[in-house]
């Protein structure tokens, strides 16, 4: 990628309509702009990182049996009526009409969209379990947009429905789902917890977790026990203190399960893993054969990530002063290449030998070849935060390029050979 | 991916609501389900070939040089009263209000987001040409929506806008295009030809091709001369005998620019390259820095591809009376694993092997080991119409398994080593 080619509008200032972090860098680096409020256009560098964070989440989706199918966001709200959360919503659920009078909502989630589906298309227990996934955009007309990616309006959110005959596999998928959520979030390179929460307005009574990555922006108050482990967001909290009231818990009060003392910290809501019982099942009467020859509601577990969200949580924990610092396998490239003059022949020359052996390696680079000042170049390659930079500058005369990570801002001098090397082993595909 | 574990609802009977043959086909190979007329839910395999297709257009496009980006769906009205856009929609535009009063549209195309965002972001002839591109959903409330994924009111599109500062940029960019289409085409195994046509509600005065599948039930009608190449759509199209009056061509008319005589055709409008000139720019006031140190209103050229639509178009081309025949790089997967009798402990193992062996190669496997009948699967693989069928029945206690290819339904018997080796010469990553 020749950075010449490419739209990415860097910004000296901090724009004065953004309070979070990421949503400062998301638009100082060029990789977001405001379309309207809580409403946004991915730019190249911003949507590559979507693509990876994507990726890791098909994989981790797909090695637990899910299958990917994807709804229309336009969903009848006859369907919401029958649900019971069309009042529910209330002035988030945007609705329109289409030319024939009919309504229609965009959809914030799919249950009823797939609960429907599986009451066409399954009639008996043998065709369950069913675990279908779907990313796709969401929508939702928050009465106060902020931060940036952190509270949108229209968003990306991966969303993944569980069918099952029994609660053993219920079970069964929410613990792969667990599992499987764990890895995606390591693989972003989240600082993260899975805190016990309410089930909220998605609804049903069960077993639910909510992940959290830790971070002081976030809209959440989570209580953390220091030795056993325990975790639950505020709502769901007890401590000894609390006397085991749900909500009554003070930083340094007593863990119900150990000796442990109880730590209050922040934390923004990644994803949600809900069973949910037969709640839709039930409302709208979806009715399968089992294996006695009777009828029953099938039960349902769902699996949320707001993947818009996750690209700005990384951020929030995965920055300096100077810009981003991105975890290796959500960087929107592995390289950065900088030519610092590029009227300069021999600097140019080696640029190119180096951008056409790393991308014919398999390598993600970008090559900013464009004709600016080398402060504004290295200004740009901090705020992007690709996590290894090669600098093509004067010591290219004796064949020599700077190395240097992103984090540690340490340099070396390499030989394009030696460079080729060190890069192609780590990011080979 | 193992077919007990997924959603394949096949449908013996022809649906009574599809005429098209792409919508009796995608209904009765379970790849798609209706939610309201329109608006259809992707089911896992109609969702893998929209994903091959989307991975081609995402290779040509990358190819020349374009980026992905990524708007909202949810665009401020005030932007399509800018371009004047706003009443040329009429019903077709989706409108809503938000809940504080500030009028939305669903957007068909982008031509006014991302001409909005030029202005805010570009300032100079430095920073241009600009080639991006995004995949994205559309929404467009047809009058009647019918036959299937061929016109919906909610689908998929490949929608590209360049912007130049003149004219040669413009041509070069569009020629391009032009080239990446057919390649685009090619691979996902299209009769096509590429017609001159009018601009349309998307305006501007400029050259515009239409990129036509051949197929009987298309709703446009095609001029194509036998000898010299020339093809246009009716609307654009001439004849010696129709006096050099656009549409008014009869079959057998003579063609103005050769001796040759012109046959009147079918087509589904696949995509469209438009040169669109400044009317989007000067409408919306974006003005930039030429080099001459003037301001100048940037040329601007846009490139769609109807992603549904192209879906349907190649099931249209490719299917027989038992069903769907996948073109190899679209097919939902690579292979089609029958195992005839589930209880048979040596038909079982010798599939599992295989089944293994392939997919460790980077073969995409589906295998048919759900408990049913053979004539039940037997009659499944052929609506799914994935292009090579390996059966492991009888003759597995022989070691044989039947290699078949769903075009030409001739039977090979081979073993285990040799299926291997074929399958994985032609498919493996």
């Amino acid at each position: 990628m020749k950075q010449s080619m490419m739209l990415i509008p860097t910004l000296r200032e901090v724009p004065a309509e953004a309070e979070a972090a990421s949503h400062q860098l998301l638009l100082r680096s060029g990789f977001i702009r405001q379309v309207a409020a809580g409403i946004y256009t991915y730019l190249p560098l911003g949507w590559r990182v979507m693509e990876k964070i994507k990726r890791i989440i098909r994989q981790e989706m797909n090695a637990i049996g899910a299958h990917e199918l994807h709804m229309p966001a336009m969903q009848p709200t006859e369907l919401w009526k029958l649900s019971g959360r069309y009042e529910v919503y209330e002035a988030e659920l945007i609705r329109f009409e289409d030319r024939h009078k009919r309504e229609f909502a965009l959809g914030p989630t799919h249950e009823e969209v797939i609960t429907a589906l599986i009451g066409e298309e399954v009639s008996s227990y043998r065709e369950l379990p069913l675990v279908l996934y779907q990313i796709q955009t969401k929508y939702r007309d928050e009465s106060r947009p902020r931060y940036g990616l952190l509270r949108g309006r229209e968003f990306l959110m991966k969303d993944a429905y569980s069918f099952h005959m029994d609660q053993e596999g219920l079970d069964h998928t929410f613990t792969s789902m667990y599992h499987a959520y764990h890895s995606i979030f390591k693989r972003c390179g989240l600082q993260f917890r899975a805190v016990e929460a309410d089930s909220g307005a998605i609804g049903g009574d069960g077993e639910t977790f909510e992940f959290m990555a830790l971070a002081e922006i976030g809209e959440d108050t989570i209580v953390s026990c220091d030795q056993c482990g325990y975790a639950a967001n505020m709502e769901r909290a007890e401590s000894r203190e609390g006397k085991g009231v749900y909500g009554q818990v003070k930083e340094g009060d007593h863990c119900l399960k150990c000796e442990g003392s109880l730590t209050i910290i922040r934390g923004i809501e990644l994803g949600h893993i809900f069973k949910l019982g037969t709640k839709y099942t039930e409302a709208m009467q979806i009715n399968l054969l089992t294996n006695e020859g009777t009828q029953q509601h099938p039960i349902m577990g769902c699996y949320g990530i707001g993947i818009s969200r996750l690209l700005a949580a990384i951020i929030e924990q995965n920055h300096d002063q100077q810009g981003i610092v991105w975890p290796a396998h959500v960087a929107p490239a592995d390289v950065h290449l900088i030519t610092v003059s590029m009227q300069d022949q021999v600097q140019l020359d080696l640029s190119e030998q180096l951008y056409r052996q790393l991308t014919e390696s398999g390598v993600e680079v970008l090559w900013d070849n464009r004709m600016e000042r080398p402060g504004v170049k290295f200004n740009d390659a901090d705020l992007i935060g690709i996590p290894i930079r090669l600098i093509v500058g004067k010591q290219a005369e004796q064949g020599r390029i700077e190395y240097r990570e992103r984090l540690s801002q340490d340099t070396i001098l390499m030989t394009l050979d030696e460079i080729v090397e060190r890069v192609t082993n780590n990011y080979s595909v």
